[in-house]
């Protein structure tokens, strides 16, 4: 890349910072103005949006993109009213910034206030889904956020036509369009050269596979909020209610596998395996769901496969499960200790001391009981929305709503107070 | 470094771990026990670790360290019964983890809680003084995490001795001495291996120069927390009380020039500057402090030496004071988003308007109104306990205490729900 793109790329920064500033400064009400404004206009805009996507698409199609990747890409109608649905949605969200999260005074007289605030510039790394950039720059200006979008390259045309529409948005209400900002070269260069301005940009979420992921960690100077994978376990504890263990098991595996809240493997007590196997193994065949078992599980299901050692801790995304008997809780732990992503796990069990057990000892985001796992997500948790799921435990853990995009600070006020 | 030396490591970290895990089951009492012992037995040993200590201080005396770095590794009866007391008085605080954060049911009866947790295994990365060591195996051991220590060469040999310490309490106690662990080695290979340790080390916490904190960020692929300086500024309003604007001066800059809460740069309403620098100039100068200020300031103060534009956003850490004349208040906003570090900045007026203003717009970890930036400290914030000041946005911001050692999971409870 050349240094005259790099010096551009560093006027983007500069204007996103500015506008940083004046963000942090919009009330809830011109922050609910602005974003149906833009959800309005999604609307209205939607021939020039279409078109610029169907350019798109048409290209990708001819460079003999895979027909899935198109489809992630290409846009019709119905999904561009649910993508306005979306902002107005955002819109009418609680305002994430601004309030009190702690108020105190000390003995000498200091009044403290913790005080929810924006991070300032968010730069998001996606792949090729253009509704990705909507979402994305709805949630960071709801949370009084400039924001860094770097789509996919597919997805140029659709993102600019969409930024277009937030940049009228801004514009109309008198705010700076460098709020929103879309990296306008595909060149990895732009992105390495971004992810070293530590003290300009504030927090890096990349979202997409975990090779585009384990890339930007590597290069990163600034803090980033990722998930790797979600290699999420359900065990069936001896005392399931066989009622519930069959269907959350379906439901975990087969409702959406491609997503990472969706079971990977499923860890069955001994005393209640074959019972349970006997119920759940047709129905996860009909379902067209490959049964990878140990030993105990080939022996109970003729269908099943033998699981190789990868097969457990593996995100197979797909219909394919792991499954293996264990002899107690303490082996479900161990083997969730040992393969799991501490993304979401799960106990099925009306034995409430083993439930404990569970929620005290699996160091996951999210911990279930008698749940999918598939709830695992903003939406579900009531958040209103979800920017992201982290496998870390610093900063957000776990689905990540509006409340992941802002920091606090501390206000401290004195009537001359000096420190002895 | 040899393999096999990373082998050890490797051994370390996956101790570590286990730890960890069984540390997240310790209950508040039991940590209290613990770190009570640890600190009886810091002054039962008292003899042992001071002989250990000079032992060390002397090599370093010998070997030709700088007085200041001899003084910051050497011990004294005192000092040892100080940190006795200062583990006592961690053992003493509210314990951070297991409580409830938030509580709420979803229309489908999931009921959710977010639940506080410890982070798991935290590294610490610091400079030669040993009651780091002390203090930072004290938090970790509070918030139930495993702690890999990585102090300075100089005071590898103190630092044995007090990780002994706790060992001997964790024993004591059946628990496992893998969750205070020191890194033996001063190959700087060492440091960077641990770097990589992504999810198998929670955090890392870097303490001491910027040059070390840098290359600690460069490297690492874990979330680390830190803050490279301390840019504090005072704005003295047109509308400041002189009798309070004085005093917060004296003592911004000199109670402790060297730390990263001392003021750095002083900007003054032009209305007010001569009225004030007639007052504060000589008390400045009688506290031995260099000024250094742009025209205006020299004009007023012929003792004031001629600013250089370095000078501004410097950390001096020292006795000496950049100063500047500002038009307004908006002048003063617009060099401290420049040369500002977010860490800590205050404002000293009578005018609520103006404050407003300032603790809106300023953004910085600590704002203050008529106190000393000096208060910007985790005691002085009643968290009873600092590992750090971040100057980040993510995670835990400005002074952390206990909580900004934790992280939390979610707990989901349903009857058997699944998604649809």
């Amino acid at each position: 890349m050349k240094s005259s793109g790099f010096r551009e790329l560093d006027v983007m920064v500069g204007k996103a910072r500015d506008a940083s500033r004046e963000a942090a400064q919009w009330s809830g009400d011109f922050k609910k103005k602005l974003l149906l404004d833009v959800s309005r206009r999604i609307l209205s805009q939607k021939k020039y949006l279409l078109r610029e996507n169907e350019k798109e698409v048409h290209r990708a199609r001819a460079a003999g993109l895979a027909p899935a990747m198109v489809d992630r890409l290409a846009l019709n109608e119905k999904r561009l009213i649910a993508m306005a649905e979306g902002v107005r949605m955002v819109a009418g969200l609680k305002d994430p910034v601004g309030h009190i999260l702690a108020a105190w005074t000390r003995p000498n007289g200091l009044r403290l206030k913790k005080v929810a605030v924006p991070l300032g510039v968010i730069f998001i790394i996606y792949e090729s889904r253009p509704n990705v950039t909507v979402e994305c720059a709805s949630l960071c200006l709801k949370s009084s956020n400039a924001v860094i979008l770097r789509g996919g390259r597919e997805a140029m045309s659709s993102n600019r036509a969409f930024v277009k529409i937030f940049h009228a948005s801004l514009r109309k209400f008198g705010a700076p369009v460098s709020a929103v900002n879309l990296v306008r070269t595909v060149d990895y260069a732009a992105v390495d050269h971004l992810l070293a301005q530590e003290g300009k940009i504030d927090l890096v979420i990349p979202r997409g596979g975990e090779k585009l992921i384990r890339r930007v960690v590597e290069r990163s100077r600034i803090p980033v909020v990722k998930h790797y994978q979600g290699i999420c376990h359900v065990y069936i504890d001896r005392k399931a209610d066989l009622a519930k263990a069959v269907p959350i098991t379906l439901n975990a595996k087969l409702q959406r596998p491609g997503v990472c809240n969706a079971m990977e493997t499923l860890l069955l007590h001994r005393v209640i395996a074959e019972k349970f196997l006997r119920k759940a193994g047709p129905l996860l065949r009909e379902g067209n769901c490959e049964i990878r078992g140990d030993a105990a599980t080939c022996r109970i299901l003729p269908y099943a496969v033998r699981a190789k050692a990868s097969d457990y801790g593996h995100e197979f995304l797909d219909r394919v499960l792991a499954v293996k008997v264990v002899e107690n809780l303490g082996e479900a732990l161990d083997h969730i200790e040992r393969y799991g992503s501490r993304h979401t796990d799960a106990i099925v069990t009306e034995d409430r001391r083993v439930a404990d057990v569970f929620k005290a000892r699996v160091d996951s985001s999210s911990v279930m009981v008698n749940a999918s796992t598939r709830f695992s997500d903003g939406f579900e948790y009531g958040f209103g929305a979800e920017i992201g799921i982290s496998t870390d435990k610093v900063h957000a853990r776990g689905p990540m709503g509006l409340e992941g995009l802002t920091s606090y600070k501390y206000i401290v006020e004195g009537k001359g107070q000096i420190r002895t």
